[in-house]
This record gives C-alpha cells, structure tokens and sequence, in this order.
C-alpha cells in the first residue's frame, strides 16, 4: 500500500512542518523538505507579499524539494493584503498551501484554479467536512494538545483524529502532540495519512530560532504549556513562563479580564525577539504540549530519518503483540 | 512476542474494565472476562464489604476466568472502611486489584503480601513513576480525555501515554480516550501494553445501565462532555446534560463558587438512579470523550473479538504505508 499523503504532495515521507510565526523562513522550510518532508513557509512572517515572492524565491536555491505556504486568514480589524498575499504564492508557482481561518474560505476557488493542493486546517470535525465539501484536497486536523491555537473544544487527537477519519473521505493529517516514532504511529493507526509537526521542528538545528530557546522546548515537560486568551474565546497554547503565567493569572481572576489589560502585558512581550534573542522569559512562545517528548535539537535530516524508522518498528511490535 | 499485560493478568486480550461507580458489578465484570478481557468490579458500589464478599462470590458463579476489584481511595471527611473492604477482597481469593488515589498507598504492602497483582490508576507520570517504586504490577495511565477524574493538569494520552511509558519499566495501560480497534492500535504504538475502557464497556449489551442512558451515549459526539468541579480541583468529566450544563454555568459565574452551592444541585441530581431509570436528564452520568466513538451497543465479546481484530489490521496497514 502507498501513502495517499506523499503521493499528493510528492514527497518522500508524510510528514509536513506546519506554518509557524516567525520560525516558517527559508531556513526552516527548505531543511524540511530537503529531509524528505514537506517544509512550509509562513506567508504572514513576511511583511509584504513581494517580500513572500522574495523569501520563495530564497526558498527555491535552498530546496529543489516540494515546499509549502501557510496562509492563516482571520478576521480581524486592520487586516493585512490577504489577497495580495494570495496572489503572490499563485504567481511563484508554489504547489502546496496550508489554509487556516474561516477567512481562507473566500480565497479557495482561486487557490484551486491555479492548480495548488490544499491543506485545510481545523480544530473540530465539522469544520473540517465543509472544508472537505468546499474542495481541500487534505485535512490537517489539531487536537488539544497543539501549540498556537487548539480552539475552543478541547477535543485532544486520540478522540479528534479518528473522528475526522471516520467523516471524511480525503486523506487526514494529525496535528498536535506528535514529535517522534511513537506519535507518528499513533497517528497512522487511528487513521490519518500523514503528520503534522510545529514545536518538534523548533527544536533541530536549521530551526531559526536562538539556541536558547531550542534547549528551553529540551528542558520543559509534558506540563510546561499554558493555555492563554482562552477568557478572550482565542485560546493559545504557548510555553509556560513568567508572562505567560501571568497572563493566565489574570485570567483567572475573580470577574475576568478586559482584552486591553492583556493586550497591554503581550504587547511588552517581545515573542519575535525572545526567540532570536534567546531569553525565553522575554516573551511568548508558542509551543505545544509535545515539549514533554523532545529531549535533543537533532537535524531535521536525522529526525526524520529516526522518527519513520521507528513508527515502523513501533507498530510492528505491537501488531505482534496481538497475535 | 508476548503481550505483558496478558501474562501479568492471565487474560486472552489485554483489554480491562476499569472500575465504574454504580456500573462495576458481576453483570459487567463477568461479561467482560468471559470475553477475554479483565472485568472489574467496583469495591465502593457495595454498600460494605459483606457485601462485596457476597458480589465477589456471585461474581464467580457468573464467569470462571479471572477479574479485579477497584479500589478508589481518597481522604474524605467520614471515609468508608477502607481497611475491611481491602481484607475482605483479600479473604476473598481475587488475584488483581485496581488501586486509584493517594490513599491507596498505606494499603499497598498488604495487597502485595497477599500476593495480588495491583493495577495503579493515576492521571500524571511522576505518580506513576512514585507507585512503580512501591512495587505495584502495572500502571493505567488516565488522559485528559477519561470520564471521571483526569486530575487538573489536562495532559491528553497522545502526550502522557508516551511520557509514561519512557518513565516507568513496569507495563503501562492507556486509558482514557479508547473505544474501538483505533484507538487500541495507537495505545499499543504509543508504547502501552495494554487498554483500559470504562465508557465503551457502559455502552454494551452486558452493562447494568438502562437501555436509554446506552443510547444516549451512542447519540453522543466527542463534543458532548463537560468538566464539572474545575473551581473545586476535584474536576470531573461527565455527559453533557442540563444539569452538567447548570454546573459549569455556576462555575463559570463571576466570583467563582461556594461547594456547598453546587452540593446542592448535584445531590438533588440522582445519577445512580439516572442510569438506573434510563432519564440521562435526571442525573450526573460519567462519561468520556470516547463518546464521539460509540456507534453501537454490541455484546462484550462481539466488541473485544471486534477491536482486537480491526487493530492488528489499522497496525498491519499503518506499517505497510511506512515501506
């Protein structure tokens, strides 16, 4: 049997580095796709859509391996050229983009017509069957466990992922909680084609991210996440610290929190900087629970290598097991 | 290769009953080993331990093949004879128990000098790791999806099932979560020798629950939990129902809650009637986010023979797709 996941996205293991602010460079995506997967630029990391033409462009003499482009599409108030934004990875010829955000909705026709498979992203199965109705080639759906944005659910993979399978007749990638052998055979078992993987790639050597920061994901464990803004209906799992503590406890104070207290504490945290500067306590840091798993800053070479080795082993030992 | 979990227990499949309050009785603990798994009786459903001795005994004439006894163990302010229900289990001749909470700890030497395997519950990786070195047998690992109690630190099995497994050397358990072949076949990949199901086995032909509460479990999606008793660190997991909804809407009142206000509310909520009398409006009924799973109300046998089959198949054909 063939993998429906590489087959699609022509790649050599079905495995997709997912877009991730800040950390989905050139650097990042091309080491990625160059190991076998599927690396993906973070459309929104850069500040213009000629400066995405550029970084792709920069992508290309890094990688001759398929690569992507996340667009995540929210509404917001002043919200930046999204269609520019579109048209600018239409135009580089870019194969694959990772949709995220009801926003993406309006911009999937074009996407499709120029012949770019499309990864939607979701948190819950009935989002991901009107994706499904809308056209998207594959489903990355995200449990719990993610970092950045799980929803409002709570809905963790084991339950998530073989919900979504069940539902839906294109091929399903599992996001969240998964960073090694043994989460990646989890996954294909309950269903899914293909991993998803954001926090388990900050923490290798091309990730373009301070080594500091690398050996804080080394040294924090399975509890090292806390939920924040989840008062505000936009929970974001990021690593626990003392802003991100802080904002928590304000949370939790008796009578809630008013958007712009916190707005105020996050926009002192410097997340860019404390990620290229190296003080982890600077700012907030994305990252999901997965923390718990890692324990070395391998190169995405060797982790890929290692990780797909080992799921094999992992499910033939416990086929074994059963006779 | 052997299974670990088979040996230890002298079971066909390595597949236990965890204990259910109300639902734990010989009905289901005999279905569940005549089936191949390990059934498990609830030591705290008998109203003394006479009566478990009796329920042990009447237990025996129902199935020839061995089961447990759990036993929940938290400080209360009027506790029950802990001590004589653990001589009477004792006495009794079963070879395993089912131990969860703190308390359990003080009666652990005298379990294992009477030779009986102990079964470890617990909902976080250093106190399974603090129970292996007091010698229990095996440890049941509880994620955040579990009906009941999954503890505060909200840790999915994806994440803690792996994180426990490296840990421990003694054999671990997945629970929480596992309702048919898939997810079985991810607990085994994840490193667990075995699973641990409580919500599928209450939707069974077997379990001692009216046929309206079984339904309502099938008629339920993986949305259809609630956390109660978050404000009081005593979280539960329970079906979605008004009265559940009432709870969390107190708890998430303005100013927090006073216990004896919810008290009030849950004591009039007649959960162990509810299952009885099959209204799953009338009460708190336990259930985990495996609801999402439950499709059917097959015999125990049917659904033992059934997932053991469709995970060495969903493991089988996951290895297949990794070359």
């Amino acid at each position: 049997m063939k993998n429906q996941i590489c087959e699609l996205l022509g790649i050599q293991y079905p495995i997709i580095q997912g877009g991730m602010q800040w950390v989905g460079l050139a650097e990042m995506a091309s080491a990625v796709s160059n190991a076998g997967g599927l690396g993906m630029l973070t459309g929104l990391s850069q500040a213009t859509p000629e400066d995405l033409t550029k970084e792709i462009e920069r992508c290309r003499t890094m990688t001759d391996k398929p690569f992507g482009v996340n667009m995540t599409i929210f509404p917001t108030i002043n919200p930046p050229p999204y269609e520019a934004y579109i048209d600018a990875i239409i135009a580089s010829g870019v194969t694959v983009v990772e949709t995220a955000g009801n926003g993406a909705i309006k911009f999937m026709p074009k996407i499709k017509a120029a012949g770019i498979k499309i990864i939607h992203k979701c948190v819950a199965v009935r989002h991901a069957v009107k994706a499904e109705s809308l056209g998207v080639d594959a489903i990355s759906i995200d449990g719990f466990e993610c970092a950045g944005h799980p929803g409002e659910e709570d809905i963790p993979g084991l339950v998530l992922i073989p919900a979504a399978v069940s539902a839906l007749k294109i091929p399903v990638i599992a996001s969240g909680g998964i960073g090694n052998g043994r989460g990646m055979a989890a996954a294909l078992a309950l269903g899914a084609q293909g991993v998803n993987m954001g926090t388990r790639f900050c923490a290798t050597q091309e990730a373009p991210i301070h080594a500091n920061i690398k050996q804080a994901l080394v040294d924090a464990d399975e509890r090292s996440t806390n939920l924040i803004f989840r008062t505000l209906n936009n929970t974001a799992r990021v690593l626990k610290n003392d802003i991100s503590d802080e904002v928590v406890s304000m949370e939790n104070r008796a009578g809630g929190v008013e958007f712009g207290e916190i707005r105020h504490l996050v926009a002192g945290a410097r997340g860019r900087e404390a990620i290229r500067e190296g003080n982890p306590n600077d700012g907030i840091v994305t990252a999901g629970m997965v923390v718990g798993l890692i324990h070395d800053i391998p190169s995405c070479a060797d982790l890929l290598d290692r990780m797909v080795k080992e799921a094999k082993e992992y499910l033939d030992r416990a086929s074994s097991q059963l006779g």
